[in-house]
């Protein structure tokens, strides 16, 4: 199936480092909280409970190559922080990356533990787009130009053609 | 961000019951598990809670219209298992679609609860899928047809063009 992909961002060792994700989503509306589950051997998953904080970075389509570095090295091995522009918000832990499209940043409130992942339950204290995916403040996702996994070995995909509106298209639907 | 897309499979009150959701994703890799995130004000809230069952079913992109539908009405004003051809597994209340390209059949194993939402915790039991997505045995996704929702008002996209290999493409990048 389809996923999308982000750049999970954490202070580790108390240096900013990234990770390739596609097991995150949204688990609440008010206030606003997104779930991300982490392998617990990744170099990752013990910054996270350190710092109580985590970005969620969505890249653009044109970096799907250094998105794939990213999730193919570990950052016990190499600093990926070198590869992108980085900037912080008020949690001063959770680094975001200027070249994605949008930054989610968040302060953990839950650690739901599993046998072999942690599931990661962050709030969302700020979102940070480039000002052409906003339009009269609002959100504007249309000319949101990312890409997507397709589970369970890939490859990426580009985000398709227009199909139609959500919560409208289905008022033209003839029920049997 | 794009989300995946899925009718959520449930018996309630006796009756299977289908609810367009995006706010799901896996959450471990063995045994699978997967999460799926659920308003508490929902008609199949309930149900995935009594019979400790559900399925999460992708729908092909012709799909789109139906599925919007099953976004906008509630099962307790309308009959949406008349929309679709049905079949169980060995859990028996977790009512599948065939119309979909791919079927879940899950196992309730926890339940997160948040202020609004339940967050369900599954344990996949079996996978069904049409033979196009089948190759010696392995998932296939190559000829995968589904669609996507962009968050946070839509609208639907198709899946698009290829882009790279995932765990390879990386393996050409030169590191700053």
């Amino acid at each position: 199936m389809p996923l999308p992909i982000a750049l999970l961002g954490a202070h580790v060792n108390g240096k900013p480092n990234f990770k390739t994700v596609v097991w995150f989503n949204m688990v609440h509306g008010d206030p606003p909280m997104i779930s991300v589950a982490v392998s617990k051997k990744h170099y990752t998953t013990p910054g996270i409970k350190e710092n109580k904080t985590f970005s969620i970075n969505i890249p653009t389509s044109d970096m799907y190559v250094v998105t794939d570095y990213c999730g193919l090295h570990s950052g016990s091995e190499v600093d990926k922080s070198k590869e992108f522009e980085l900037f912080y918000g008020d949690l001063k832990t959770a680094p975001m990356i200027e070249e994605c499209g949008i930054n989610i940043e968040c302060k953990l409130v839950d650690t739901i533990e599993f046998e072999k992942t942690d599931l990661f339950i962050g709030e969302i204290i700020e979102i940070y787009s480039d000002e052409e995916y906003v339009k009269e403040k609002e959100p504007d996702a249309s000319n949101f130009d990312s890409f997507i996994f397709l589970m369970p070995q890939g490859p990426y995909l580009k985000m398709g053609d227009y199909l139609a509106e959500a919560y409208e298209v289905g008022t033209t639907y003839k029920p049997k």
